[in-house]
């Protein structure tokens, strides 16, 4: 998919970000940050802090999201996101949002937004019934409001998320059709290869909230004991047993951050014919992600130790991408008719 | 009510404003335009050409509403709001407003927007049913939004307005709770003395779309046709007749436009009595229209003579108005503990 990207010119604007509800943890590691490792050496890419998305379910909890706005920058930073070539921004920092939330939520039903099916989902995980938040309900507008105010055109998501870009194309089309030229740019997915990684306790999701995330700076002890406390193959007793290696989460992991990949290969084959033992593959697991996070984790704690740093970081990003999203809310409205005064 | 305001040293902020889908007629200038021209000597009134609430039930026909934001900046001043002592302010050219907006969309929930009855009742009127656009259902939360930026404290409406105050203070509170120290100031009602204008055809609204309306800039001869058109007694045959004054909107108007009551007063009796003509009562009627509105009329037209004039005098009032939402804003936005970034 992305080769053909190369035959443009100019190469198309790259959307992602993070709702700043946590510090990140492996999962958006192999989920995301890694993908956006790549992408920004092809692409012109936009790294968004979501905290306003992070409130529409924490709206009464404002904290939880303000005070990760900087661990999330921390860990963008340790992971290598070059501020140089990657625009990490704020998402409250950028008026122009909103602007274009506000007008879009005008030509969109509140029934369609509530068939959303990636919404509908997640309201019912989270539990909302009686008191689903506003918000909650639209954020699919604001989010479509995200991508177009960068044009952009290449959203690494994954496919559970493919209603939303659905969702932002109606918008675009039905926006652009008020418009006397059109302004804003449908946009694709680029859909992960990589699979989501599962918690160290074999559920499909890591996620803090389960208790089952290693996150980025996890120190070298958090490191062990979760390795050590990973699910296995339950039946697997004797190292000479047997082993599944389909649904054993340290293959998974071995998987996703062995550098060896011939090696994983002939562990998988040793331990499906017996032979080898959990607690050699653990061993092997924790040595490749002791020397991932170590880096990571010492980076992340220097970044941390300077937060104006930080905040300059993403001050000066935000005012860039502050700029062009303004330039895309303006030719919005002088495209509807209405006056521009600021 | 008004009374107790005056032991204040500080006279309260009032807010007030229209949707531009039109140009204002005679039943503004009786239910808000009269009353914003005494309250402008008395307290600091913001008046706001709601644009983006415009939209939110003509998102598909934005230039209806981009059309006929000079026409009501061109009623104001003709009807004499002056600049120099109110601010006449633009909703879209406040971009604070969308951004609390879309803060206070993440603390109310989907069913108590839905539960609010003047909505109610108007998606019933415009019926809306599938259609109903998401920025319609939620613009009390914008409303709140534009109360609160300016710290109003007294908003002159009809009663059928109160449940929007009631959700604006709602929301007031929730969002104090999440502050370490109240931002937002809660508001109450100045209740209009006045009853609403009928349509020239009895109807209990006077609207544009209803064709019942008679603009401010109605011509002389638009005036003469409107008043001969009026609905009066239909049994009121005779001039020899007696007559009904209730429901007959020659005497609705005379109340509400003819400077002299005790004249109207005898004549409601003569009417009554029967000996006094329909035609004479309109032809009473109309003089003072005419008085009414030709100078109004005349002002208008010098003023949409020249847009760039009352685009400036916008323009200024909405510099006065972004300054001081964008402190409310910024408030907000620190004690929820974001980084403020502009």
């Amino acid at each position: 998919m992305l080769s053909t990207d190369l035959e443009f010119a100019q190469p198309p604007v790259c959307l992602s970000g993070d709702r700043p509800t946590g510090p990140l943890h492996l999962g958006h590691y192999v989920g995301s940050l890694r993908q956006r490792l790549a992408l920004q050496r092809r692409f012109p890419l936009y790294v968004m802090i979501a905290d306003l998305q992070g409130l529409t379910d924490n709206g009464s909890n404002p904290r939880k999201v303000a005070d990760n706005i900087l661990q999330v920058m921390a860990d963008y930073l340790a992971v290598g996101l070059d501020p140089s070539r990657t625009t990490l921004c704020l998402q409250s920092a950028l008026p122009a949002l909103p602007e274009l939330t506000m007008l879009y939520m005008n030509i969109v039903s509140v029934a369609r937004v509530a068939r959303n099916p990636t919404v509908k989902a997640e309201i019912t995980q989270k539990g909302f019934s009686a008191n689903l938040p506003a918000g909650f309900l639209l954020y699919p507008v604001s989010q479509a409001a995200d991508i177009t105010a960068f044009n952009a055109e290449r959203i690494p998501v994954g496919d559970d998320q493919l209603p939303m870009l659905e969702q932002t194309n109606e918008l675009v089309q039905r926006m652009n059709r008020l418009l006397p030229q059109p302004v804003l740019r449908p946009c694709q997915a680029i859909l992960s290869q990589v699979g989501r990684l599962p918690g160290i306790d074999g559920n499909a999701k890591m996620s803090k909230s389960l208790g089952n995330a290693l996150p980025l700076g996890a120190t070298a002890a958090q490191i062990r004991t979760a390795v050590h406390a990973m699910y296995t193959d339950p039946q697997h007793l004797r190292v000479s047993d047997p082993g599944r290696v389909e649904g054993n989460v340290v293959f998974t992991y071995l998987d996703a951050f062995h550098p060896d990949a011939e090696r994983v290969a002939q562990m998988k084959e040793q331990y499906r014919r017996g032979g080898l033992g959990d607690s050699q593959c653990k061993r092997e697991l924790e040595g490749c992600l002791q020397e991932l996070l170590a880096p990571i984790r010492q980076r992340r704690a220097e970044f941390l130790a300077d937060p104006a740093m930080l905040l300059q970081i993403l001050r000066q990003g935000s005012e860039r991408a502050r700029a062009v999203s303004q330039q895309t809310l303006m030719a919005v409205k002088r495209g509807l008719g209405l006056p521009l005064m600021y």
